[in-house]
């Protein structure tokens, strides 16, 4: 039988993150302060973030070094370097042409990516001798992966969860209290933000844009807290592109060069993790890979949404970036994907959104669990939610390239595993999901345009 | 900074399982046909089991070949080889000076060892012409793993659950029906035994006995179904030994030898492929290995249990095995980790046992739920609370072999991953949780012994 698994050792987990910055087509715009709507003075941020991280952020360096203790880290309990497979049952049952390979995240303490980000985070943090990191968490995905990694490196986490969340996804809760963080439903009373909340409604469902707000808080009182965030900033982006530059080796061994990649996205980071080594090479003019991006109809930022400065949270205490959002007024409906329910996407994504070089594509999540359930029987792994999405693109494209008679080698990033949302698969196979797509969006109103 | 993983490239999946029946210190003796009372004649076995797993039961060869399909679907869908690793952070935690390694089976399609029989019998099954297994299941763990072999080989599956499980554990039924399975609650409509039980009571919380009746008529009542056991049988334990096989490759590139193994025993699968390729060189004298069994005090079958025939279900259907036993009457209290939940042990572990190769202990399942919550912190890995029990074992002995200065090798098998069994970290955490012991055992009320 011809492998189907490509496996490195522990020496090629990459001992350089790969930063984009240097090679986009043109720079990102700088976020501006909310309260100047001037571009955001630098000491304001490392109140917020650990000073490495804000260096990181605008960093021209192409390759930074990952610390010793954080490759370690990646290692020793971020259980990488991750497998990567090649799909042969699935390959057979759509009878395609097309070989189609995919990056498993889901082996990682917390069953996602985010922990590859988390564990830098915390290390950066815990150098800079801050004792308690803070965020705010929406499923528990990076809630969980950040508290693994307060875990490992003897740091405090504190996490402001949605209180529906709270309530109906105990599961995630307890896992953040196993790796120790502490977790609060939001609104809560202990910030002013969540005890106004409160007096509105005691049992207020809660919202990122409000938890966003209790995190920030709660940080700006406590000199030794800092905030924590998961996605969308360069920093985390690049944090995670050890996903692509070990995909890059494991392709090399299988004697392949992907000529489609494929990554969901909500705010962007795994996505960016998998596909910018790569982007690099098609930068560089040395490949032709057609990246796909794929996110749901129900929060359509890139395939809808506008290229203008926004928000990033519905409270607007953060800085606004400018990045392809549906507005940060957008109530994103309650989709299973909740790591996909946000209203923008990072900078350095819609820049290359612009520029024809990734290319978005939306679905529903009805047909998005439907290619889950079928890559489940064919392959045994259950996609997350989110990671489902590129599953559906995935099959959509193999089956396109059947149509053609072409033999395309495909790839996409099987960013997590389901095992913590069989809730959404029930409901699937109860025939209960419903799928949403939005008739105006809030950014075309705001800036007195039509809407898409 | 040293190795803490030690991976397999799949070539190195084995190519044969090792049986131990010419090795043990004396024959197992024959199953007895609950009607008569004397030996089971074969041909009744066969109208139950496949006939190449009826054969495999009773081989005298040591090394069976495994069937190339099966082999490849190991690697294809069961994702072998699994990792070993190195618990470096749970050691620098101890101070021990022991090392400690463990095989993590979590990484397969249903998060635990359980699919590697699933798909052996899977297939035989299919070569044989049948068209449906059927099964029980408790908590669903090898419910799903014999789901997700069918929806590989082809094969129907039907799997009776207890009605509480049913209920109360909808996301390991949601796993089952996603493989393709029908799941129907026990004792249900479908069998005369279920339908007596339901006129009793039409919310009966039904029970593994129960479910196994329901199986076995089911397949009695169609030619074309044959029935599957997931643990205790011979050719059970045999199917799972490619986790031993595996792990004595992979701890000999670690350059060592286990001075003690450890694992988890509900019926005996998951300890006896993990231990017995290492039990042979000790029976051999080449090896002065000890091997602990690990079961939970309030189904204490090895520690408290009586060696004698006895039934292997509630409902007195299957034939009388001898073997440790606390009395198929016993009603084992609900802890959670349910594939622990069974009142006796495989034959060949319990001859073992009485030889004083393998050295049973027993814990209550709340410092069980500790040392799991420990190991999840530092390991970054939620064992399965089946699991949790060897890694409570592992603890222990490392801590003592720091008070005696010794460096000893240890080695324990961690069957599976528990992020679907969340609830009970989820009482652990919230100090809910019961610790069970029996005083007396029914065991000994049949057999007019003083108790244990």
């Amino acid at each position: 039988m011809g492998l189907t698994s490509f496996d490195l050792s522990p020496e090629d987990v990459p001992t350089h993150w790969y930063n984009i910055l240097p090679d986009l087509p043109e720079e990102v715009p700088p976020p501006l302060d909310p309260e100047t709507g001037k571009p955001v003075d630098p000491r304001k941020l490392v109140r917020l973030f650990a000073r490495a991280l804000v260096e990181q952020e605008v960093s021209k360096e192409r390759y930074i070094e990952i610390p010793l203790e954080v490759r370690k880290a990646l290692i020793e309990f971020g259980r990488r370097p991750t497998p990567l497979f090649r799909a042969v049952n699935l390959e057979r049952y759509l009878s395609t042409p097309a070989e189609i390979y995919f990056k498993y995240e889901g082996v990682t303490p917390t069953g996602s990516h985010k922990i590859n980000t988390a564990l830098a985070q915390a290390y950066y943090n815990k150098v800079e001798g801050v004792e308690r990191l803070v965020t705010e968490t929406g499923a528990g995905q990076w809630g969980s992966a950040l508290a693994a990694a307060g875990a490992y490196f003897g740091l405090k986490v504190r996490v402001y969860m949605t209180r529906s969340s709270y309530k109906q996804k105990p599961y995630r809760r307890t896992l953040m209290e196993l790796f120790g963080a502490e977790v609060y439903p939001s609104p809560s009373d202990r910030t002013s933000v969540g005890r106004r909340f409160l007096k509105e409604d005691p049992e207020h469902p809660g919202s990122l844009g409000i938890a966003i707000s209790e995190a920030i808080e709660d940080v700006l009182s406590d000199e030794k807290a800092r905030y924590s965030l998961g996605s969308v900033l360069n920093h985390v982006l690049m944090h995670q592109t050890v996903i692509g530059l070990e995909a890059k080796k494991q392709l090399d061994e299988a004697g392949v060069y992907p000529d489609i990649m494929i990554g969901a996205v909500g705010g962007g980071s795994n996505f960016a993790g998998f596909t910018y080594p790569f982007v690099y090479d098609r930068l560089k003019g040395s490949s032709n890979t057609r990246f796909i991006a794929v996110e749901p109809k129900a929060s359509p930022s890139m395939t809808r949404g506008v290229y203008t400065y926004d928000y990033g949270d519905t409270g607007r205490l953060t800085p606004l970036l400018k990045m392809h959002t549906v507005g940060h007024e957008y109530k994103v409906p309650p989709i299973h994907a909740a790591g996909l329910r946000y209203h923008g996407v990072a900078p350095t994504l819609s820049i290359l959104v612009n520029h024809g070089i990734v290319e978005p594509i939306a679905y529903h999540q009805t047909e998005v669990f439907a290619a889950a359930a079928l890559f489940t029987r064919l392959e045994g792994i259950v996609p997350a939610p989110e990671s489902a999405h590129a599953v559906k693109a995935a099959i959509d494209i193999a089956l396109k390239a059947k149509e053609e008679g072409k033999r395309l080698v495909i790839a996409f990033n099987l960013s997590g595993h389901g095992f913590l949302d069989l809730q959404g698969y029930r409901e699937y196979l109860d025939g209960l999901l419903d799928d949403y797509e939005p008739e105006t969006l809030p950014i075309y109103k705001r800036l007195g345009r039509a809407n898409a």
